[in-house]
């Protein structure tokens, strides 16, 4: 192991492998003024009674305010709170400035959209090397539904939980067989697939394949299209669109072709941008039920993940947003 | 918020919203014995000089140890040591047994396959409610690059890190538009095409299209199976597949076709194993890859989270491992 004079940016690295929420920890100065920290060293002490620490820096500008007041109140941040988390962490002027607060104990700042508030009054402050432990006896408390935050070696993270039970898809542990059921790419395909037949129903309905979906989705995103551009950002799902499908989706109402400058461009009719706007509808009910069985903060994160995966296995394809952005500017000049 | 005295359950379920990781602390008993349990209220404390904390419940079996023995071992421990954290949680006896230990300061229990290891001596015991509050000068520690394990409201979690830079698909904001980048069918659908894209060439090379690609991929887990059997695995995905194409891939060579009792039923020839065994060899490169820039601990929970997402959008599909198991059985019988 590291020598005992070991390097601190080392012990640093190590000890941030420890995963921790985040939290920000507010009181007030002597003159009145509001004071909070963001803070990843909180941590739960005692049930009964009830007390929570956290340990503040030395030589931290707020020290004086939180060994002078005894009251101080710990939020534990949510997801949608990472900036907050960066402003608190930060040494500026006004760290309040425009927070909505609600009325703590003592008047001490309580502040909004957290997953968890505590209000504590100082029990002991110890000792702790370059740090002050500060032990809070817990006054006060209330919880929301909102997911968490976590950091873990220097970043921000989002959580997975697992639940007890695990999650298995094959009933019995695959035989003996190079393909399972573990591979990514089996998993993204599987997920995809499941998601699309969630849909097939409303597509059956409306007439519409797969392929016809895809294409109203993409002009439904940017309309004004060739078929060159139409199938640039078609092709990396493999599949190629035809002259003939396109006719297929006029004949339907769906699309309307405008033929100016020599080049023919498609766009959505009235009917084609109602198709998939129930087309985007039911992929949002069909989201809202994943999150109600997975949890916001399992969705949030594996989104996320998701977005990963697809920047690193980019092939490079054209930004079906932003040059739609582009051409709104041309069409509109 | 909640009234000053409290339910405990809503405290503790408070509380736990604070995402921890997990430590296995060890040190011996005044006879020798090694002692360890589990805590999630490890924290650092003291970088000069370094110092870390965590707190004991006043009534547990290890206490007198751990008062007595000035040296103790923190244990971070990795995703792979779910199993080892629930051991050291439960009251059993011996649950050193079978494990592998390295030599700690002072012969305390360290052992393997950690996340990262701190070697401490006891600086500071303090009062903490229900429980003792350990401050510990650390004397030694080493770090592995194993994904550490996480723990949030009551249950183990994987953390998905956020890169400081973020993540956007999109180089710029999404227009107001109800189809966004943020749509889980987009991205689940995105990332399983462009992984798809990823054994374009080899599928080529090998004259294959997507739809016998997953034909061979069926029957490289299961083989031995009738047409239906084959498009009760395939349905899903919105293709099924034909007579003619389970006959191209017999004038392939990669397929044929067994008639007994009269049902056919398609098993992989020598080179339709060879040629599945190439994609999934590839489709583990790949990951490989992903697992290169995402890290290990990101697609370990990314895989997670598809996993949980095809169970509950699973609309029912026929167990493709575990099926196939009986079936060797019937076979071999």
């Amino acid at each position: 192991m590291a020598k005992a004079s070991f390097d601190p940016q080392e012990f640093r690295s190590a000890l941030s492998t420890f995963t921790t929420g985040v939290t920000i920890i507010t009181t007030r100065a002597e003159n009145g003024d509001p004071v909070g920290i963001t803070a990843n060293s909180f941590n739960s002490v005692s049930l009964n009674p009830p007390m929570v620490l956290w340990s503040l820096d030395k030589s931290a500008m707020s020290l004086s305010a939180f060994t002078n007041n005894k009251h101080w109140n710990v939020h534990i941040l949510s997801t949608e709170q990472e900036a907050l988390s960066g402003r608190f962490a930060s040494r500026g002027e006004d760290k309040f400035k425009g927070l909505e607060l609600d009325q703590g104990i003592n008047n001490i700042p309580l502040m909004r959209n957290c997953t968890a508030r505590f209000n504590c009054r100082t029990a002991f402050m110890y000792e702790g090397g370059d740090h002050i432990i500060f032990v809070g006896e817990v006054l006060n408390f209330d919880k929301t539904d909102l997911p968490p935050l976590a950091f873990q070696s220097g970043q921000y993270a989002l959580a997975a939980k697992k639940p007890r039970e695990g999650v298995q898809l094959s009933a019995t542990p695959p035989p003996e067989c190079s393909y399972t059921e573990d591979l990514l790419g089996y998993l993204a395909g599987r997920a995809h697939f499941q998601l699309v037949a969630s849909l097939r129903n409303l597509l059956q309905s409306q007439k519409l394949d797969e392929q016809q979906f895809f294409i109203l989705s993409v002009l439904s995103i940017q309309d004004n299209l060739t078929l060159d551009e139409i199938n640039g950002f078609v092709d990396y799902t493999g599949n190629s669109v035809s002259e003939a499908e396109m006719e297929k989706l006029q004949e339907y109402d769906l699309v309307v072709r405008v033929n100016k400058d020599n080049d023919s461009r498609y766009l959505l009719t009235g009917n084609g941008r109602d198709a998939s706007v129930k087309h985007i509808a039911l992929a949002k009910a069909v989201e809202e039920q994943v999150i109600d069985q997975l949890g916001a903060g399992e969705v949030e994160a594996l989104k996320f993940l998701l977005k990963r995966l697809i920047k690193v296995t980019d092939p490079g394809l054209p930004d079906l947003w932003s040059s739609g952005e582009e051409k709104n500017v041309k069409t509109s000049a």
